[in-house]
């Protein structure tokens, strides 16, 4: 096979499959090539991930040598979304009676999930999580795709018990903002004993949600890793939960001035000091 | 730059952004190269595409030229993953009461998310879709990466209305197996006139649920021009909706002797006399 050829399929496979490990033995088998050559492109492959922020490698050689791509981008690529995020979000009409901000369409675009979701993987990824949770319904697809570039399986937590779930752990929290009483239940098959659970949203507010979360899976003997947001509310600063991160930060919907402001979320301070891959 | 360096960003490029048009000047200039020497590349990329099954590239040359990474499976691939599923669904532990089936896990598998996305952007980009739509819950992930390889927008019908969603067109249906009324709602600011809209849903007993989408969709003075399910039931043979592809067709679940029977959906017959690519 020509080397042109092999660097394709490579970066391909990689691409295809991020954060799974994929045996050198099979991918020199399947490229009729010697692991040598192999270790060559993957060389030339990470090399090119590493200086535009893409990613990076990890090889392992030896009889059970693997490779894994895990997803990264680069600063200045979160930048430049949360930037394209902000300008989209305060446009005047889409400010909803009541002073609520729709963003249901961006949410609903894969090129945007797929940066959010390479963000969420970027920073999460030294955690070691094995499973995303979220819960229904929009922080679903931002689940999805962070889940996908950790190469984790994803679980949401219903508002009501279904019958397709079956035997599932239910429990009722406070939503912080609302004072309101809901109940969230995940099913027993979905979360094993002392699982590294990794709780990804669509918006926080006071973090009532959230921490319905963590006690849900309190529930399971499991332990939450981590907690990312898309967007978060400025006020109240004061939240329900400790830890977070957050993409954006929503700091005003004045309804009659037709106003809204967004300012990048704590993802560019909690990035800071950390080894940039 | 060095060619294999450059083959290495386009195939990463072309992976990244599956569907969506990426413009050959933008490409020189980024990667600071000749477009001739693109062109070439791009050649190289999309031969060894083609012969693997993956998809192909569609490229205009001049001017304005651009490339699209269209995305395919090829049919061993699909078969195998029939297979794969089918061993895993019927595993007896998965009958809950009633004789339903559990097949949440493996909706939450990002591998398995990935070729089912595959498989319906593949028998569905000729009907040149331009947005994607489900219903809450379990649809969502199959919608979101259909729409990911189609490179459209997806939408998700709510069972109730949400204040988020800003005005919305709700309408009621009776679903085709329990004969009970029920109520979906879509934003209306999320499906444009004249849309060419994919269904996407993860399981199809009598087709109640789909016929109820199909209805919302010509209240937007839009069209369905395909439903895709994940799997549907054998039984009843006669649908309230007439044209639908399944990749999987659950035909038995004996609770009493523990019996799970799975077949290949009719996405295999669909897929004879297309062209392949």
């Amino acid at each position: 096979m020509r080397r042109s050829d092999r660097i394709v399929r490579l970066t391909r496979e990689l691409m295809d499959h991020p954060g799974e490990p994929l045996s050198l033995t099979d991918m020199a088998q399947r490229f009729i090539s010697a692991k040598s050559s192999i270790s060559e492109d993957l060389a030339i492959i990470r090399s090119v991930m590493e200086s535009d922020g893409e990613g990076t490698l990890h090889t392992h050689v030896g009889a059970t040598g693997g490779v894994i791509y895990q997803v990264s981008l680069s600063d200045d690529r979160a930048a430049s979304f949360v930037d394209e995020v902000k300008e989209s979000l305060e446009q005047d009409d889409r400010i909803l009676p009541g002073g609520y901000l729709y963003m249901t369409d961006l949410l609903g675009k894969p090129q945007m999930l797929r940066i959010a979701g390479k963000m969420f993987a970027r920073i999460f990824v030294e955690k070691e999580p094995n499973v995303v949770l979220t819960v229904e319904t929009k922080g679903i697809p931002l689940a999805v795709m962070t889940a996908q570039y950790l190469n984790c399986p994803f679980v949401v937590a219903r508002r009501d018990h279904k019958w397709s779930e079956g035997s599932s752990v239910s429990t009722n929290y406070v939503s912080g903002s609302e004072k309101r009483i809901q109940t969230m239940s995940l099913s027993k098959r979905s979360i094993h004993e002392g699982a590294r659970v990794l709780i990804i949203d669509d918006f926080m507010k006071a973090g009532g949600t959230v921490k319905g979360m963590t006690g849900l899976i309190n529930e399971f003997s499991a332990q939450v890793v981590g907690t990312g947001v898309f967007m978060e509310t400025a006020e109240p600063s004061d939240k329900l939960v400790d830890q977070y991160v957050s993409l954006l930060s929503l700091t005003e919907v004045d309804e009659s001035a037709r106003k809204i402001m967004i300012k990048p979320g704590n993802y560019f301070s909690m990035m800071e000091g950390t080894i940039h891959v």
